[in-house]
């Protein structure tokens, strides 16, 4: 389906996710509402990983959980948190074994959601700040970085950072730690402004995850934390069974971007 | 043991509780020092109570949990959540039974430890920016109102948000509002100003903990979320053992205020 067919509505464009008609990432979608991570885990692990998210917000910004067996999140009433995205991701034992357009087959009344914040809300601020995003100018998915920063620990749960690099011009940053710092709810200000090597990052060049991006001599690379760090985290965990979103498939709330700006 | 000649220092503050040389109110003490307050629960309780903070972070802002059994907050490295309060509350079956300056015979590995923020820290930038307290100035606890809004229920954890009240010059308002948002770690901004029936209030001059305060003509009530709502909360569950600080009597960690401000 051409983007430029969809609906705006967050709510109907979750209704084409139920039954298939969407399966495609949703950046772009349904401008101004919140989008989020999802992470599915089973009950026994579930407080480790909400204590995990409790010590690391700025990687794992918690907007939603939902008790063991429900599948409507309140930030959108309505809606099934088993069909509602567009893809999903399986993972037994921390082994991505499949992708599928919904998990209605592998629910279990047992599983805990977790919906965390994501960069669309920061990078759309960050925008109409007039602050430009090369990855998004370019169309690429922004560079991402597994750094030495430890996470803070809980049960069973622990490992590095992963962050996002977005380069920004030296006269805008400033500007963008202000916009970003608005949105603790979308991983917020950046984690380190600047030389890579401090935090662990051998080559700009040779992102771990998306793809590269040029940074001119005006420019400062800018690290945010990044909602890969809870997927990576939980699937090192080895869970006997575990669902996330498949990468740039959020879950469209009904929230909007302004309700998480904390002033 | 008179005020004047107590340290300042947050952790030779914690030594003197621990050796019960200090089990008098807080307030005023460490200036400038995050003080928390205390929810202890059995394991079997913390995922729910975990959720009913996230869902409710204004009466609730979690500044950290500690896993089952353990009891060095990573906010006061060295110290002891068991012996470093002035004083402790326990509850059995959510009826008080005894109150009394450590919790070492009483400690069991299956407790689970939740620190919350305190008004202090917000209270502590409204003098900082010039605006008075009467509370404050005329030395009496602040008056606190059970509302008519409800929190957002978490397994069998529910019931309705305790408000703090503190009367504001009405050309000082919005600088209140702007000031508190600072620190959502602290409840953040008012929930409400103005019209106390608005939120259930039948009468400002009976409040239903601590105690009333005179409100002149230029001024406005303006309502902030409560740190009394958590244990209210947790005590209408009924568990079979819980602890908290006694009230006033907080735990003074080693955070600053400003490490709370979210910009």
């Amino acid at each position: 389906m051409a983007t430029q067919a969809l609906p705006t509505n967050p709510s109907e464009l979750r209704a084409l996710c139920r039954v298939g008609a969407l399966d495609s990432p949703t950046a772009g979608l349904a401008p101004g509402y919140v989008q989020a991570n999802l992470v599915v885990l089973p009950e026994d692990m579930a407080f480790d990983f909400l204590l995990f998210c409790q010590r690391n917000p700025k990687p794992c910004p918690l907007l939603e959980v939902l008790e063991a067996g429900k599948t409507e999140p309140s930030l959108a009433p309505g809606s099934d948190i088993r069909s509602d995205l567009p893809r999903y991701r399986i993972y037994r034992e921390g082994e991505w074994t499949e992708e599928v357009t919904n998990i209605r087959d592998h629910w279990q009344d047992n599983l805990v959601t977790f919906l965390l914040g994501c960069s669309f809300t920061f990078e759309q601020a960050l925008l109409e700040s007039g602050i430009s995003l090369r990855h998004v100018s370019e169309g690429s998915n922004v560079s991402m970085y597994v750094t030495n920063i430890p996470t803070n620990a809980a049960g069973a749960f622990s490992g590095p950072m992963v962050v996002s690099m977005r380069p920004i011009h030296m006269d805008q940053v400033v500007r963008a730690v202000q916009v970003t710092s608005r949105f603790p709810g979308a991983h917020g200000a950046p984690i380190h402004l600047g030389d890579p090597a401090a935090i662990g990052i051998k080559n700009l060049g040779k992102p771990d995850f998306g793809d590269p991006v040029e940074i001119r001599n005006d420019e400062v690379p800018v690290f945010w934390a990044c909602g890969v760090t809870p997927q990576a985290v939980a699937q090192t965990c080895r869970p006997p069974f575990m669902v996330t979103h498949s990468p740039g498939h959020m879950f469209i709330t009904d929230a909007r971007d302004a309700d998480l700006a904390v002033i």
